[in-house]
């Protein structure tokens, strides 16, 4: 059923997954129940640092675009720590996305296809998810987006 | 075990379900995972288009309470569509409504009451469902409000 | 493989568990779906109102994060009261935390700690969680925080 595997694609992407992000407080980056794992908010990073900004007061929808492409590589290394092998993933099915957005910003849903596109990328049939995107007031440390996950895996 | 049929029940309250919507970008308007239907974000529309505006600016509480009422239609749509029969939804699970709200605006769960009370109407018991509301600083498109949901399905 | 007793655990922390919260509108405060039950938004009360403000504008972190442990203790209670026994709760799954917060606060994740800590200290390893925290433009009834759960019983 598997069309290919997840770790060759990444290799063709040219995607190497970095080391799972610690939880900046008090919880688990992930968390198993029955054959769900729910991953925490991972907020955006660059070059090792929180990725601040706020969408539509200085930075862009396309600097939107590659956060939230770079926060779902951490997503994914975060479920390949958890699950051991992202080949088992079955279903990506939900995704929240959290865009640190000015009261005027409207295109946090082409924000948030950095990271859905990658999914699809990644896993293709299986990484179509439901979604959800809005605008926030703000988010921890002041970065520019926060997604989450829920995936299914065998 | 079911008190009545939801289609008789959607006739005897004269709402015609829409056609489902379109993801407006790259996810899936609905996942299933096990007994769970993911559904995406729903926007408000209204004739047609995304229906634009901040609840406490310019908006009214009554008019916000319509777009959810109306995004709660398109819901089930997109349930009709995905699950094939709305009889075999089990419940309502969970339900989360993105208010889009100016910084006073205080009144999220009158807005959301609009898809509450229609799932109530239209499902009985099994429309009861445990539910988030809160205020977001903009929504994709400018829509006034966003609504996701979780239903069990057999 | 219980560690303790929940409810001996509450005492040792001089915990007394409130009545459950009633919904402020036409929901459930919460909603079992197989093994899994999800918990509506719950907004910091204190003295029995609505314990209101935003963070970075008149009200601070440490505030926020009693609010948010006030926002944890009636959660266990509605637990407690769908649940039956809180003893029977396997995992805490995830945790929903919208904080009402100015443009500029970005302590989000500080302020959930105070309900995070609180699952920790209650649950041992069954309270550890996946999160997701963001600052929202504003909340029901003008309500701090909201915070809603999602949690695997028995």
């Amino acid at each position: 059923m598997k069309h290919y595997d997840v770790y060759s694609r990444l290799k063709e992407l040219g995607i190497e997954l970095p080391p799972s992000a610690a939880p900046a407080a008090a919880y688990k980056m992930a968390c198993r129940s029955g054959g769900l794992v729910y991953l925490s908010g991972h907020i955006a990073r660059k070059d090792g640092a929180v990725w601040q900004g706020k969408l539509g007061a200085g930075m862009s929808t396309e600097e939107g675009r590659l956060a939230a492409r770079l926060v779902a590589i951490d997503l994914l290394a975060t479920l390949h720590v958890h699950v051991g092998d992202l080949n088992r993933v079955r279903q990506i099915a939900r995704v929240g996305s959290m865009v640190n957005s000015a009261p005027d910003f409207m295109d946090q849903h082409l924000v948030t296809n950095g990271a859905s596109e990658l999914f699809a990328d990644i896993f293709g049939e299986r990484g179509g998810h439901a979604r959800s995107a809005f605008g926030v007031a703000q988010l921890p440390l002041g970065a520019c987006v926060e997604i989450e996950l829920c995936a299914e895996v065998e």
